[in-house]
C-alpha cells in the first residue's frame, strides 16, 4: 500500500524502458544529468513548498525488478527483438546515482530544480516517472496547506481528507505534506503512527444518527472519552444540540462546526458556552472548508479556535496539479561533456547543472534568487540545493523517530513563511512574481546551445 | 505500494476508532446499514462512471489490525481510558458485513447508492475512509476518462497521467479506471502487468536531445524497435524531423507531436507522410491534451489517429474530487429496526435500504432512475445494485486473468454509454439533468423520519 520495502520497476511510463533498452542496445554509455523542476506557477500560487524527499530516496534505494517483472516485459510485443543484455541489465538494477535537492520544507520557484539525478542515463532516465509522480504530489499538497494555514493566521488546522485523496496512499501522503505546508495533524491514524504526527478526531454524524436521542448520543460519547471530546452539534439543530450538552453537566473539550451558516453559529456558540462558564471549551469548524472561507469567516470575527480542512486541502481542489517536468540538462560522453536544452516552441528548458541561490534584503524578507551553474556562488547567496545521496546512497541516516523528520521540515516551511515578502505570501496572485533570474553565465551557456542546435539541430 | 495483500485498519479517520470503541465500549450491538452515493455532479459532469469495486472488496476481506497498530492507538492520549474489550475487538477484527453495488462500468447520478454495507454497526463504520477513497478516485478518473473518449469518437485515447497523479499508486488505480472510462490503454508499465490492460509508450524528448544529431536519435531507435517505433518530432523543428525520418528510409509505426500548433502540424505531417507513401504512418498527439482540445482538435480537421492524455485525465483537473458520502440509512436493534436520516440545513440524506431501477425508452436510450426501497420492484425497471460479498466474503470469484475483469467493466461503460441520452453524453453541462426520482415510498418514509426528528430530535 505504502512506500516503503520494494517498488517495482515496472511503475513507470513504458517510453522510460524502451529508452533505457535502447541505451543499453547501443551501447550508448554517458552519464546524464537530469533536473525536475516547474514550469510555471499553477493558478492562484505565488510560492511552492518542496515536499517528498523522504519517500524519492526511499523509492531510489529499493527500486527493482523481480523475475515476474522482467517476464512480463520480455512477452510484450515491442520487446520481443530485443537483446537479452537489456533484461540481464533490468535483473541487476540498482539505482547508483548522485542525487541533490531542495530539503524538505524549503519554498522554491519556477525553474529551480527541486531535485538533481547524476546517473548512468538508463537509470536516471528509468527512476524519472516515479520521482515525479512523489514529489509532485507531496509539494502540491504542501504548497495547499501553506494557503490554508496562513489563512488561519495562527489557528490549527487540521487536515482531514482522506476520503476524497486519491486514493489510500494519497490520503496518507497528503497528511504528511500537509504537516510539512504547516497543519498541525491529521485526521488519518495510518499518516499518525508512520510519520509519527499528531492525529486529532472524535464522532461523526452516524455517531448521533444511530441513537434513538442526540442527548444520549452526547452522553455516551462523554462516557467513553470524558477528556477529549469534540461533540458534533449540527446534527440535527445547533441551538438545541448545545443546550443538550449544557444540560447533560459535562463538559467536553470542544464542539464541532461541519454545516450551516458557521459564522453566525459560531458567534452564538461563544456566547452561550461563555454564559454556561465554559470559556474553554475549544469551537472547532469544518465541512467544506478551504483558504478562501476560513479567511473571509476570520475576517468577519468568526469565533472558531481550531479548523478541519479537507477536500479542497487533500485533493489542491483549486490547483490539483503543477507543471513539474523532470529534463535531460547534461550528457557526460567521457571525452566530451555537452549541455542539453530543448527549444521547441513554448518548451524551453536551460542546460547544464544548476544550483539555485537566494537573497536576503536588509528586513530580512527573502529578496531574489538567481538560477546559476553548479560551480559558481554568489556572495550573499545561499545555496539552497544540497547533496542527499551519492552513488545510490543517502548521505543523511533515516531518522529512528519520524516525527524528528517531519518537525525538521515544518519548521523549515514556517522559518521560510517569516521571510517570504508580504505579496507573495497573500492568498491573491502577487501582481510581481518573486524576482528569480537565471545568472550570466547560464543565459551564455543557454545562448550557445541555442546556436548550435539551431544551425545545426546538433545540441552542444 | 499498492492495493494487496494486507491493509492496515489504521488506514482510516481517528473519529471512525473512537467512534467504534464508543460502540464497544457502551455494548451498542445494532446492525447498520451505510449507502456510499454522490451528492450533487461535479462541475461539468452529466453522469458518472463507477469504478474501483475490485480494489473496494480486496480492502474489506483484507483490513485487519496489526499488534503494532494496536500498541499505537493505545498509547494515544485520548484511548487511554479505553478498556481492553476494544483492543481485543480490533485484534480479532474482520469484516464480516454483507455489500451490494453498482458493477463497474455502469453510468449512474447523485442519489444512487453506489454501495451499501450492512455489517454490525462498528464494523461499517471503520472501514468508512477507505471505502471512500478507493470508490471516489476510481469513479472520478473513469468519469473523467469517459469524457475523454466520447470527444476522441472512436480514435484511441492512451492514458499518460503517472507522472502528475497524486503519487505512485494513484498512477497506477488512474491507468485502471481510465481503462474502464473507455481508454485503450496506458502508458504505466506496472497497471499493464497488474491489471492485464495495454501498455503504450516509446521515445521522450530526453532520447533526442541525449543525441548529438537528431537523425541518429531516429535511426538507432528504429534499429532496436524496427517494428513499433513511435518517433518524436516535436524536440527542434517539426518539418525537418518528417525529412529526417523520410530520409532514412525506415517507416516507423507512428509519429508524435506534443507541442506547438498541432493541428497545422498534423495537416502537414500527414500530407507530407503520404507524400512519401507511407499512408499507414499513425498520428500521435500528446501534450496538454483534454476533451475539449481534443473535441476542437477533430472539429478543426486534425489529422490525429490517437490521442495521449495525462495530467487531466489522471487528476480530473477540471474537478478534482467529488461530493461522495458514506452515510447511515439503517439501523437493526434487533428487536426494532429504525430508519436514519440527515436533516442539517443543506446536507440531507434519505433514509432506509435502497435500491435503483433504471428504465429505458423506446428509442433504447435509458428515459429515468427510481431510487426506492430495496424492496420494492418496478416493472419495466432493471434493478442496478448486485450482492457482491456475503458476511465478508465476495461472491464472485477474482478472475485468473485480470483482463477479463477489467475488459467486462470497460464493456459495460460502452454499452451503457450507447444508451445515455445526447444531451447527458454531450461535453457541455446537460440543461436539465437525467432523469432521476425517489419512490413515493420512499418520499413517505422520508417524510415519516423528518417529522419524528423535527418533534423530538429522534429518529424514527
Amino acid at each position: 500500500m505504502l512506500p516503503s520495502g520494494s517498488y517495482s520497476g515496472l511503475l513507470t511510463d513504458l517510453y522510460e524502458l524502451t529508452m533505457a533498452a535502447g541505451y543499453v542496445q547501443n551501447r550508448f554509455r554517458a552519464r546524464a544529468t537530469f533536473e525536475l523542476f516547474v514550469r510555471a506557477l499553477p493558478r492562484r500560487r505565488n510560492y511552492l513548498v518542496a515536499a517528498g524527499l523522504e519517500q524519492a530516496l526511499d523509492f531510489l534505494e529499493n527500486v527493482r525488478f523481480s523475475k515476474e517483472d522482467i517476464s512480463y516485459l520480455r512477452a510484450l510485443p515491442c520487446f520481443r527483438q530485443v537483446h537479452v543484455d537489456f533484461f540481464d541489465y533490468l535483473s541487476e538494477f540498482q539505482f547508483t546515482g548522485d542525487v541533490w535537492a531542495l530539503s524538505e520544507g524549503t519554498v522554491f520557484f519556477p525553474g529551480e530544480p527541486l531535485l538533481r539525478v547524476t546517473a548512468p542515463i538508463a537509470d536516471a532516465q528509468l527512476v524519472e516517472t516515479s520521482l515525479l509522480s512523489i514529489l509532485h504530489f507531496q509539494t502540491l499538497i504542501a504548497s495547499k496547506a501553506a494557503r490554508v494555514t496562513t489563512a488561519a493566521s495562527g489557528r490549527p488546522v487540521v487536515e482531514f481528507g482522506s476520503r476524497r485523496a486519491h486514493g489510500v496512499e494519497a490520503g496518507v501522503l497528503a497528511a504528511r505534506a500537509a504537516f510539512i505546508g504547516g497543519c498541525e495533524g491529521t485526521s488519518n491514524t495510518y499518516a499518525g503512527r508512520r510519520f509519527g504526527i499528531p492525529v486529532y478526531g472524535t464522532q461523526a454524524h452516524s455517531w448521533i444518527m444511530a441513537h434513538k436521542d442526540e442527548a444520549d448520543a452526547f452522553r455516551d460519547f462523554l462516557k467513553v472519552f470524558p477528556e477529549q471530546s469534540t461533540l458534533l452539534v449540527d446534527t440535527y439543530d445547533v441551538h438545541a444540540a448545545i443546550e443538550k450538552i449544557i444540560a447533560l453537566g459535562r463538559k467536553p473539550s470542544g464542539v464541532r462546526l461541519d454545516s450551516g451558516d458557521v459564522l453566525t453559529d459560531s458567534l452564538w456558540v461563544r456566547q452561550r458556552l461563555d454564559h454556561a462558564g465554559w470559556n474553554d471549551v475549544q469551537i472547532f469548524a469544518s465541512g467544506d472548508l478551504d483558504e478562501d472561507r476560513i479567511a473571509a469567516l476570520l475576517q468577519d470575527g468568526a469565533r472558531i479556535d481550531a479548523f478541519g480542512v479537507g477536500t479542497a486541502l487533500s485533493t489542491s481542489a483549486d490547483s490539483p496539479n503543477v507543471g513539474m517536468i523532470y529534463k535531460l540538462v547534461e550528457v557526460d560522453l567521457g571525452e566530451t561533456v555537452r549541455s542539453a536544452a530543448k527549444f521547441s516552441q513554448e518548451k524551453i528548458t536551460y542546460p547544464g547543472r544548476k544550483q539555485v541561490s537566494r537573497f536576503t534584503g536588509e528586513d530580512g524578507k527573502f529578496s531574489s534568487d538567481v538560477i546559476g551553474l553548479d560551480e559558481e556562488s554568489f556572495e550573499g547567496g545561499a545555496p539552497l540545493l544540497v547533496p542527499v545521496m551519492r552513488e545510490g546512497r543517502r548521505l543523511e541516516k533515516v531518522e529512528k523517530d519520524p516525527l524528528v523528520t517531519m518537525q525538521r521540515a515544518r519548521d523549515r516551511y514556517l522559518a521560510d513563511r517569516a521571510r517570504i515578502p508580504e505579496s507573495i505570501l497573500a492568498l491573491r496572485t502577487a501582481e510581481f512574481p518573486f524576482p528569480v533570474r537565471y545568472s550570466t553565465r547560464l543565459e551564455a551557456l543557454h545562448d550557445q546551445v541555442r546556436q548550435t542546435v539551431a544551425g545545426t539541430a546538433r545540441i552542444g
